[in-house]
C-alpha cells in the first residue's frame, strides 16, 4: 500500500453533513437525515463506510460495499479475532481478503477509526476542531481518546489520529509511512499492543524516526497486561526487551507510561526540545519546594549548577538576604511582574543555564490566589484569571525568545475551584501555543528532558530533526 | 518538653479577633484593630507571639516577650542559622537559650508556624476551616502548603500542621510525641530536611509509628537537594540510606515524592488501608486502558488475577461478548447505573478480589460528558455535575460497605472545563468522606497500595493499627 492511498483515506473531503448517509433498515430518518435500508439504496457515490453493525452482518455489508464500489471501510464492529474464537478469526481473514481483492482498504475491525480535524471527522466528543502537527496511531481507541484529550487540554493539536484496533488490513507500518511523508505532521506518536510483521514494522519505524521525532508507548509488558492485550486486540504482546531494542535502533523514543508519552509530546512541540544540556536553573516557590525539586532533577540525570558570581551579584541587587537564595535553586521573595521578569532574564543568561524551570504563576500580575467565594461574579473572576494566566504565559514566552534559553513552566495548581481551573487551562494553552512547555510537576518535567537528552545523544549520526 | 506544653501551644483558644494585638510602632490601627507600639504596651495577657519583624530586631523582641511573660513565640522571621553566617547562627542560639531559660518555647525561626483549624489559626490562604485527623509536621512552609492544599482538594482534613523551619527549639521529635498522644490525630505525616539529634528523633519516630501510621518525606537526598536544604533550613541532609533504615526499623513509611506522600495519606485515611492482598480487579474504561493499567499494577507488585468461572457466568448474563472482557481486567460496555452497580458488586464478591479499581465516572447517572458549550447556564451545569459526581461516589461507597471489599476510584478527568473541575472536586470530596480512596492515575493507585502492603508486612510484630 502506498502513502498515497492512506492520503486519500485521511482526506475525506467530508465537509458537508449532506454527504453523510445513515443506513438502518428499521428507520426512515435520523436527526433530519434520510436513512437508507442498505448501502445499495444510496443514489450517490460512497467513499468511506463506518460499520457499527453486529459482527454477524459484516460479511453481507462487505459484499454490498464491493458491489457499491466504496473506497474504504472503518470497522467499529468488534467480535472477530480478538475474541480468541477461531471461527470469528477466520471470518475476519476472509472478509479482509475479499475487500483487498476488490481494492478496498479497511481500518480495524474493533476500533474507533479516524480523527481528522481538518476534515471535520472525530471519533469522540470533545476533540478539538482545529488541527495541529501531531500524528497519532493507536491500537486502542480508549488510549487514543486519553492521548487526544490529555494533550488537547495542554494545548497540543493533532494532524490526524487513527485508532486501528486488530489491524487486519491497515497496520502500524502503513500509518508510520503515511506520517513520515505527511507535510502537516511534525511529531509522530503511537500506542502499540503487538507487532504483526516485526521486520516490516521495524523498517517503517526506522524510516519515520529518521525524519520526524517518533514516540512509541507499548502496552502488554507484564503477563497481566499481555493477557489483556490479547483479549483486547488479539495481539501477541511479544518481548519488551526486543521492542525496546527496536525503538533504540530505529532512533525512536519509547514512552514507558501514558504520562511519559504526553510529556514527551509537549517537550517535542515546544522550545524545550532545544535544551542545550543538563544544566537546570530552578526559580522556585519556597525553599522546601526547591529542595524536593533539586532531588527530582538530580534523579532524572540533570544538574542544578551553582550560579556564577556575576549572576549572584546581579540578583542580590534587588533580592534581600533573609529567607531567599540566589545560588540555584533560586528562591526569591520578590513580588511584582517587573522584578520577577528581571530575575528570569538574569538567570536565563547565566552561562550554566541550559533550561530554566519556573512556576506557571511566577510572572502573574496578581499574585493573590483568586478566591472562588469572592464577592465578584464567578464569570468576572474566571475572565480575570484567564487574562492573568495568559499574560503570565506570554511573559515567559517573551523571555524565552529574547534570551534563547528554553523555559519550562510547572503548573502548581493548588485548587480545584472553577477559577483555578480556568487559570490552569488558559496558561497551558497560551504557553504551548507560544512554545513554552508546561508540566504537572518538577519530577515529570525533569524526566521528560532527561529522556529527550538521552534520545538526542543516541541519535547522533542520524539526520538532525531540529 | 512534655506533650503537655505543645498541647497548650496548639490549643490557643484563639476564637475572637479581639484577642489579636497587632504591634507596629508606626501605625495606630490595622483593619479596625488597635495597633500597639510594642508588646509591652498591650494591657491584656499575651499567650502567643508571631514575629514577622526583621532579624536584627529579634533580640529586643525576645527581651520584651520575657518581660511580658508570654508563653510561646513563632518566628516567621528568617535570616539566622540558615544563612550560613556564623554571627547570625550565634544570635539564634543565644536568644533561643534566653527564651528557654525563661520557660518560653519557640517555633522556628524561618518558618510558617501553625495551622490549627479548630482554633481558627492558619498560615496560608485557602486552608480549610474544618478539621480532620491528619497531623503534619514540616521543616518547610512551602511544602506544608503544598501538602495541605494538595490533600485538602482531595477531601482530606487536618488536626494540626506545624511548619517549624530551623527547629532551633521545637524539633521534629517534640512534634512526633505530641502527634502520637493527640486524640484528634489518626495519621501522622512529616517533611524533613535534616535530623538534628538522630537518636532522639529515631526514638520519637518509633514511639509515634508504633501507635499511628506515620509517613515521612525526606528532602535533600542528592547533592543539589542537600545544598538547597542547607541554605533553606540550615539542615545537614545526612545519608538517605541511614534515614531509610531508620524509617524501616521504626515501622514508619518513607514517601519518596510529594505524590507518594499525598497518595499514602489518602490510602491510610480510607478503606483502602484494609486491602487484603495483592489481587486487583480492574473494572476499566476501554481495552487499551485495561492493558496499560494491568502493566502498571504488575509493575507495583500487585496482581490482576483471573476471575472464577462463577463470576464470569454471572457477568455474561448481562454483558455482551463483542468488544468486552469479563475475565479481569473487566471491560464492559454496559450503560445505566443499575448494570454498572451490578458489575461492581459481582466482582467485589469474587474470591480473588482484594481490591476493586474503577473509574470515578463508572456509576455516574448521566454517562455523557457535560458539555461546557451546552445551552443551559453554566451554574446549572456545574450544579448538575456536582450532584452527579456525588451520586457516583456514594454509590461506590455503598458497594464497598456492602461487599466489604475496598474500592479505589481513578479520577480520569478529560477536560479542564469549569464543569469538569466541579465534577472532579465533588467526586473527590464525597468519596474521601465516605472512605473511598481516589487517585489521579492507575500507576499512582497501584504504587500506593504496593507501598502499604509492603509496610504492613514489615510491621508484623508491632501493634496492629487498624
Amino acid at each position: 500500500m502506498s502513502g498515497g492511498f492512506l492520503g486519500s483515506l485521511l482526506e475525506l473531503k467530508f465537509q458537508e453533513i449532506h454527504d453523510l448517509y445513515p443506513v438502518n433498515p428499521k428507520i426512515d430518518e435520523i436527526e433530519g437525515l434520510r436513512c437508507y435500508p442498505s448501502i445499495l439504496d444510496i443514489e450517490g457515490h460512497v467513499d468511506h463506510v463506518i460499520s457499527m453493525i453486529p459482527a454477524r452482518f459484516v460479511p453481507t455489508l462487505v459484499d454490498q460495499c464491493i458491489e457499491k464500489g466504496v473506497r474504504s471501510i472503518h470497522f467499529f464492529t468488534a467480535g472477530f479475532s480478538e475474541t480468541g474464537d477461531e471461527e470469528m478469526a477466520k471470518t475476519e481473514r476472509e472478509f479482509i481478503q475479499k475487500l483487498n481483492d476488490a481494492g478496498i482498504r479497511a481500518i480495524g475491525p474493533n476500533c474507533m477509526g479516524l480523527y481528522v480535524p481538518d476534515e471535520r471527522v472525530a471519533f469522540m466528543n470533545g476533540f478539538p476542531a482545529d488541527s495541529g502537527e501531531v500524528f497519532l496511531l493507536s491500537q486502542s481507541g480508549a488510549n487514543a481518546g486519553d492521548i487526544v484529550h490529555g494533550l488537547s487540554k495542554r494545548g497540543v493539536r493533532f494532524s490526524k489520529a487513527v485508532s486501528f484496533g486488530n489491524g487486519a488490513d491497515v497496520k502500524a507500518h502503513h500509518l508510520l509511512d503515511y506520517a513520515a511523508s505527511d507535510p502537516q505532521t511534525k511529531v509522530v506518536v503511537g500506542y502499540m499492543e503487538g507487532v504483526q510483521e516485526g521486520r516490516t514494522f521495524f523498517e517503517a519505524l526506522k524510516r519515520c524516526a529518521a525524519v520526524k521525532p517518533t514516540i512509541i508507548l507499548k502496552g502488554g509488558i507484564h503477563a497481566a497486561g499481555a493477557r489483556a492485550a490479547n483479549s483486547h486486540t488479539g495481539s501477541l504482546a511479544g518481548s519488551i526487551r526486543i521492542f525496546e531494542a527496536a525503538c533504540r535502533q530505529a532512533g525512536a523514543m519509547r514512552a514507558q507510561t501514558m504520562d511519559d508519552l504526553q510529556d514527551l509530546v509537549v517537550t517535542l512541540t515546544t522550545e524545550a526540545r532545544r535544551v542545550k544540556g543538563t544544566g537546570v536553573v530552578l526559580v522556585s516557590g519556597g525553599g522546601g519546594y526547591a529542595v524536593l525539586s533539586s532531588d527530582a532533577i538530580a534523579n532524572a540525570g540533570l544538574d542544578v549548577p551553582q550560579m556564577p558570581q556575576e549572576t549572584i551579584d546581579q540578583l542580590r541587587e534587588f533580592i534581600p538576604v533573609a529567607g531567599t537564595s540566589v545560588n540555584n535553586p533560586i528562591d526569591t521573595n520578590v513580588s511584582g511582574v517587573e522584578l520577577q521578569r528581571k530575575t528570569l532574564e538574569i538567570v536565563a543568561r547565566a552561562e550554566p543555564a541550559d533550561v530554566v524551570f519556573t512556576n506557571s504563576g511566577s510572572t502573574r500580575p496578581d499574585s493573590k490566589e483568586f478566591d472562588p467565594d469572592h464577592d465578584s461574579p464567578p464569570a468576572d473572576q474566571i475572565a480575570h484569571a484567564r487574562v492573568s494566566a495568559e499574560h503570565s504565559a506570554t511573559t515567559i514566552a517573551a523571555i524565552q525568545r529574547e534570551t534563547g534559553t528554553p523555559f519550562v513552566a510547572i503548573e502548581r495548581g493548588r485548587s480545584y475551584s472553577v477559577v483555578a481551573g480556568a487559570s490552569v487551562d488558559a496558561f497551558a494553552h497560551t504557553a504551548q501555543q507560544n512554545g513554552v512547555a508546561v508540566y504537572a510537576t518538577v519530577p515529570r518535567a525533569a524526566r521528560a528532558l532527561g529522556l529527550l537528552l538521552e534520545w538526542r545523544k543516541r541519535r547522533e549520526g542520524l539526520p538532525q530533526l531540529f
